[in-house]
């Protein structure tokens, strides 16, 4: 089957009509339907469809072995994102596989297709955090305890869907099958587009992080309470997201960002008691995020204590530069002869696991450079060209 | 039976865990039970139950008939809101209906409390809708479709209720049946507290209205859009909530609030497509709110072309200075004689109700001056005053 027919199938899956786009999120009904979805199609393929302890869901092509050549990407999406963020290197792994097959491939090696389980952090906030479980990089108690906005924990959701939550953390055994990992991705800017080329190697991911601001102040009445007597959480939160702007702009690289933003109560006659604010800072080196998350933790600080106000800063997530390994990058470039090499500032599962295995991802153009938005998009022919070109990928690396 | 023991009765209705103190919006389950427990207990008092065609409920002493003396509050509540606002007016009402009844008197005029639906304007946006209804302040058809952060129209949520919506508007019987309209309220400042006295009578509301804000620009990833690149409604955003605070603090007595403020998708690692932004405004007089809204509308359009976005602006609701009528007012304040007189900053469905019908209102002393969020209170005692004030007041009008 083609890319095309493959995404089309799960087309009408988690439309978010509020915001435009899909939203899928951990074992939300949407994404446990494309779960299904994707264990359908692995099995209507003879590949042999596990969980993982962590959510993941694996088809073997084959035994299921130590050094594999494993694929794939995630199937959950940001609030209201775009239709090929994940399920892209989803469908470009099964229509490789077919491609492979029709071809009389047989693999000499082990081959896996992965789907990680909320690659987005869109519903309980850390993203990766399937691959981080399988790596062991996030605590497993603090990961069953992550809670979703309605107060749902990671661990009730997990049980939710028929699986424990009892066994989650680092995964020796699965690890240790993972010879090597390609991950496909849309592209999520515009280098291909600038350089008019239908695919890319990855070279290196951002250091980023997620921190949340708590800014607390005292609730009361929008229209009892005079402006000198206020101590409204909603100024210091404001003038943090113009000051991450001012930060992110000084440094060579970095980008900081407030997506998310909650007053509680959050009532319009209503001062806020408190306001949540969501801080994404990425930059080329782990120094100048650092640099940039410091800095505007001393503003938030300051600018707290000028509304007679509070501030406690958590950090959700963090992850440092990622040069994907040297060596399977250039046999890729090697073998993909049209394709530049392009960094990029979004994060992946691929970034979790190249700290464990040898990793590579490809890119495939986006025209719009638009991600994580309904405008997000690949054509028909730079989808396929991408699938082929993770077709010669698989079969070079297992053969 | 005391205001505490009628406040006690519905204590646990509508018990936000997430933001604390209590969630009780038009037509939800706590709204619903409170509306319930309300007609159980006019019952209980042989009270005639009636709904009007606005979904306000009435409990009438006496045949219902033109020229009444009506008292009566709201049920419902903001998100995360305090205990008194609105409950303790209708609690005192039955409680100065029993304490009349214990004393012997019969009214001479009919006698009726009203729950006023959606006062907080909490589910469907606009403040007092059930009294703008009533008294034909907003279009039926406006009404019908106002639609809450789930996308339910007033008119569904009316119907899931058992309700017609098929007659809002206004209800000139209904109206003529109001000689005179008291509503007595917690004291939602520190007017009481500065005074040390329990009951005051109210003088004026300020001129306010609800006006949003929504900023548009354009939705992409946080981590691979360069800042250079960027359209974000954030920052237009955080720049309004900043200049509210500016232009409410040059001009005497006026506020400017933004309590509420929903960026979409609202994602961490998303660039918001738009960002709803609802300023809450008000000042002494009608020329000064209007002077902070044009200013802030210009401001507005700058910040947000500023940054490549686009701002659209819409009034949800407004209304202009009330001064509650002067000879009632005066009545009032001669009954009791320790009453101080004071003007409030919130708005009321008396403020509606003045334009149409002699209206006056009773504030009870709040300890903590806070309104519109847990810390809300009032003193049993001083709860126990403003009931028998309030009963004062019925027992002259209605003789």
């Amino acid at each position: 089957m083609t890319t095309s027919e493959l995404l089309s199938a799960i087309d009408g899956v988690g439309t978010d009509r509020r915001r435009g786009g899909f939203s899928r999120h951990a074992f939300d009904p949407a994404e446990m339907e494309l779960r299904e979805w994707f264990a359908e199609q692995a099995e209507a393929r003879d590949l042999r469809v596990t969980t993982d302890r962590n959510a993941n869901l694996w088809a073997w092509w084959g035994e299921p072995g130590d050094d594999a050549v494993v694929t794939g990407s995630h199937l959950d999406s940001v609030p209201g994102g775009g239709a090929f963020d994940g399920p892209l290197g989803v469908v470009s792994s099964l229509a490789a596989v077919d491609s492979l097959r029709a071809s009389g491939f047989v693999p000499r090696r082990p081959l896996a297709v992965v789907v990680f389980a909320e690659e987005e952090g869109g519903r309980f906030g850390v993203p990766c955090l399937g691959s981080r479980l399988l790596a062991g990089t996030i605590d497993p108690d603090k990961a069953r305890g992550l809670r979703d906005p309605d107060g749902v924990s990671f661990a009730d959701a997990m049980r939710s869907a028929g699986m424990r939550a009892d066994r989650v953390g680092r995964d020796e055994e699965a690890l240790r099958r993972i010879g090597q990992f390609v991950e496909l991705h849309v592209e999520q800017g515009r280098g291909l587009v600038d350089l008019e080329r239908p695919v890319a190697v990855a070279s290196s991911i951002l250091a980023h992080g997620r921190w949340r601001f708590r800014f607390s102040g005292q609730g009361n009445h929008a229209g009892a309470t005079l402006i000198t007597d206020r101590r409204d959480p909603m100024l210091p939160a404001s003038r943090l997201v113009l000051a991450a702007r001012r930060a992110a702009a000084g440094v060579e690289g970095a980008r900081a960002t407030v997506g998310r933003l909650v007053p509680n109560p959050g009532g319009t006659n209503v001062i806020p008691s408190t306001v949540d604010l969501w801080l994404d800072a990425r930059s080329p080196t782990d120094a100048a995020t650092r640099s940039v998350v410091d800095e505007l933790t001393e503003r938030a600080r300051e600018f707290a204590a000028e509304e007679g106000c509070e501030v406690v800063v958590t950090e959700e997530s963090y992850g440092d530069t990622v040069h994907f390994q040297p060596a399977l990058r250039d046999e890729l470039s090697g073998l993909l002869e049209d394709a530049p090499l392009l960094p990029t500032g979004a994060g992946h599962d691929a970034g979790i696991l190249a700290a464990e295995v040898p990793t590579a991802m490809l890119f495939v153009r986006n025209p719009t450079g638009v991600s994580h938005a309904p405008e997000e998009h690949a054509e028909f022919a730079d989808c396929e060209a991408g699938a082929q070109a993770l077709a010669r990928v698989l079969e070079h690396l297992a053969r």
